[in-house]
C-alpha cells in the first residue's frame, strides 16, 4: 500500500491532522493499535479553545459541538474563603473557552472521517516507522497475523505519550524536558448537575481542587491527593466531604452529590520533546509533550501542532516548498513552551506543594491576591486560558 | 526627656516618618547609633517610585529631587541577544519612576528636619526600646558615658535589618519568612557616562547583569556573581568584560568604561517579618523586610511603610483613635508581599540558577517570551516596576 502521508495514532490530534490534509486533496492512512471502541472508552477532559474549535468546524466537525458544547465566559479562583471571578470574554475582548469533553471531539472526527471514505486501521499490532531519516519511509504493521507495509512521504506521529513514534527517534536525536509533580489528582464523574455553570479552580490549605462539568448534569470533580493513595481509599464519601472542605462555604452548600460511577488518580507532569521534527517523521501533540491538566491545555497544543503540520504538508505538495517542514518544529514549539509555562505556573500556583515552605507559601498568597486585584494581571491569565494567538 | 514618638534610625524610613508627623503636629526624636556622616557615607541604589516623590515632596525634601533626579519613562530587558523596552509610561497611563540616589534622599531628608529645628541624636550608643508592651514604652541610650531616657507613646523601629527594634521582640511572638538566594551582585560605580539613558536589565547563560546610573555622567553597573567570589578577584578590566559579554553587541559596543570608585558583591535576599506591631512599637522598611535589588522595591516599601503609620500615628493623636494602629500591620504587609512577589518573580525570571535544570530553563526562556509579546503581561510587569498603589 502507499498514501501521502501515514498518521499513526487515531487520537483527536491524528484524526483533525487527517481531516485537515483531507480538505487540501492530501491523502493519509490512519493506524492505531487499539480498536475505536477502546478509544471512545477513555475518559478525558474538554475545555476547547476557539482556535481549537475553528479548526473542527473548517474539518466539518463542529456540528454536534456546537449543539452539545457548553461555552463558558468566565471561570472562578477561590481561595482564602473567597470566590474570584476571571471574567474571560471581557478581559479578552470577546474571546471564551467551550466545555465538550474529548472524547466526544473523537467521536465527531471518526465520524467525519468515515463519512468521507478515509482509510483507518484499528487493531494495528507492532506499528513501526522505518527509514523516516531517507528520502522514502514506510510504516510496517501486523493484522491478522500478517506484516503490512506503508510506504508514504512523511509519517504524522500522533500517537501520544506512550507511543511508538518517538521512541523510534534515537535518544541522542532528541533532547527531553520534564517535571514531574509531587502529587495528583483524584477525578470522579457523576450525575449530578454542576455546583456552578462555570468552573471552579479551588486553592485551598488542604490542597487544590476543581469543580467541571461535562453536561448540565454530569460533573467532573478533582481534589488534589497524595501520589500514593489508591482509589480504593476514597469513597464516595470521603471524595465528596473532602472537596467541600476545600471551596468556600456558600460553593460547599451549593454542592449535589450523588454515587460516581468513574474514579481514578492520574499524575501530574510536565514533558516536552525537542525537536519534533526527525527527517520526515513529525511528532504532534502527546506524542511531544505532555501538560498538567491545570488549564486544559493538552488538546488544545495538539489541536495547533496538527495545524502548524498540515499547513507546512499542504505548503509542500501544493507549492513544492519545504519552508514549512523545515520551520515547523520551532514554530510548534514556540507556542507550545508558553503554554507549558502557563501550566506550570497555573499549577504552581493552585496547588500546596510538599517542599514550599513559610515563604514560598506567603508568595502563592500574593500572587493570587495580586493576579485578582490587578486587570493586567487577570488579563493575562485570561489570554492564556483561551489560547494565545496561532 | 519625653517625646510624642521615638524614631530609631535616621536613614530615610525614619526621616520620612519624622517629617510626616512634624507636619501634622506630632514630635518625634529620632535616634541613631551613628554618625550623620556615616550614613551620608553608605552607597545605595535609588529608583523612587511616584508615591515615593509625592511623599517627599509632601515634606518638601523634594526640590532638589526635581531638579536632579532622572525620570525615566521605561526600561529595557535584554534576553537571547535582543533589547525589548518595557514603555512604563504608556503601559501604565502615564506613570514613570525617578532615578534619585538613596543617599541623597536621605541628605535632603536631613536638610529639612534640621530646617525645622527637629532633633535627631546621632552617635547614639546601645539604643534600647523598653515596655512596649504596656502603655509607657521608653527608650535608653548612651552618649558621651551618660545613659539617657525618653519616655514616649510609641517607638517606630526604623533602623533596618541589622537594628536592635526587631530583635527586642521576643522570637515567639514574630514569625520570620525568608529566602536567600544562591548568588551576589558584584557592583561598581564609575565615573563614566551610561550606556543607556535607562536602565537595562539583562538575561545572559553566563548571568544577569544591570546597567544603571547614578547621573548622566556616573554609572552603576552589576553583574550577578558567585557567593564566595570576592572583590579582589575583579579588576576593573575583568568586570568591563564580563558585563559586555552578558550585554546584546548593539549594546557593549556603546559602553564607555573607566575606572571604578567603588566596587562590592552585596547577596541577595527576601525577608519578612510578622507582625510588624508589637504593642507600642512599629517596625518600618529594612527592620520588618528585604527585597533583592531587582525592581528597586526596598526603599519605596519603606516609603509606603512609614505611609501607613503615620497616618495611623496622626489618627491617633487627631482623632483619640486605634483603629489605624491596629490596622497598621496588615495594611503594610499585604502591599510588602506583593512586592516581595514582585521582586522575587523578576529575580527569578532575569539570574541563572545553579539548580534550575533544562525545563527550569526553557520556562525562564518561555517566560521572557511570553513578557514581552503580551500587552497584559508587560502592562503587570510595568505596574508593579512603577509601585503598586498604596
Amino acid at each position: 500500500m502507499r498514501s501521502q502521508v501515514v498518521i499513526i495514532g487515531s487520537g483527536p490530534s491524528g484524526l483533525l491532522l487527517g481531516q485537515l490534509l483531507a480538505g487540501a486533496g492530501v491523502e493519509t492512512v490512519i493506524l492505531d493499535r487499539v480498536s475505536k471502541d477502546y478509544i471512545l472508552g477513555r475518559v478525558r477532559a474538554g475545555v476547547l479553545e476557539e482556535g481549537t474549535v475553528k479548526l473542527l468546524e473548517k474539518v466539518g466537525a463542529a456540528d454536534r459541538l456546537h449543539r452539545e458544547g457548553l461555552p463558558h465566559d468566565g471561570f472562578s479562583l477561590t481561595f482564602d474563603g473567597r470566590a474570584h471571578r476571571i471574567d474571560l470574554f471581557g478581559l479578552t475582548g470577546g474571546s471564551r473557552v467551550m466545555v465538550y469533553g474529548q472524547t466526544e471531539v473523537t467521536h465527531d472526527l471518526m465520524d467525519t472521517r468515515e463519512a468521507a471514505g478515509l482509510t483507518t486501521i484499528y487493531e494495528a499490532a507492532n506499528v513501526q516507522p522505518h527509514d523516516f531519516d531517507g528520502a522514502n519511509p514506510y510504516v510496517t504493521y501486523e493484522k491478522d497475523g500478517v506484516t503490512h507495509r506503508i510506504d508514504c512521504d512523511f509519517i504524522a506521529g500522533c500517537d501520544g505519550f506512550h507511543g511508538v513514534s518517538r521512541k523510534s527517534v534515537p535518544e541522542g536525536a532528541r533532547k527531553e524536558f520534564e517535571r514531574v509533580y509531587p502529587f495528583g489528582w483524584l477525578g470522579i464523574l457523576a450525575e449530578v448537575p454542576p455546583v456552578d455553570h462555570e468552573l471552579i479552580y479551588a486553592n485551598h490549605p488542604r490542597g487544590f481542587a476543581l469543580c467541571s462539568m461535562r453536561s448540565n448534569t454530569r460533573s467532573r470533580y478533582y481534589v488534589q491527593c497524595p501520589l500514593d493513595d489508591k482509589v480504593e481509599d476514597w469513597s464516595d464519601d470521603r471524595f465528596w466531604d473532602e472537596i467541600r472542605r476545600r471551596l468556600p462555604d456558600e460553593v460547599a452548600s451549593a454542592m449535589v452529590t450523588g454515587p460516581s460511577f468513574e474514579k481514578s488518580i492520574a499524575p501530574l507532569r510536565s514533558f516536552v520533546t525537542e525537536p519534533m521534527r526527525f527527517g520526515r517523521l513529525f511528532l504532534a501533540g502527546d506524542a511531544a509533550h505532555i501538560v498538567p491538566p491545570t488549564g486544559a491545555k493538552g488538546l488544545n497544543l495538539a489541536a495547533s501542532d496538527v495545524y502548524y503540520l498540515s499547513e507546512a504538508l499542504i505548503e509542500f505538495y501544493r507549492d513544492k516548498s519545504e519552508a514549512g517542514l523545515d520551520g515547523y518544529s520551532a514554530r510548534a514549539l514556540s507556542r507550545i513552551w508558553k503554554a507549558v509555562r502557563f501550566s506550570w505556573w497555573m499549577t504552581t500556583m493552585m496547588h500546596r506543594f510538599p517542599d514550599t515552605g513559610d515563604f514560598g507559601q506567603r508568595i502563592q498568597e500574593a500572587e493570587l491576591d495580586y493576579l485578582v486585584s490587578s486587570r493586567a494581571a487577570s488579563t493575562a491569565l485570561a489570554e492564556n486560558y483561551v489560547g494565545l494567538p496561532y
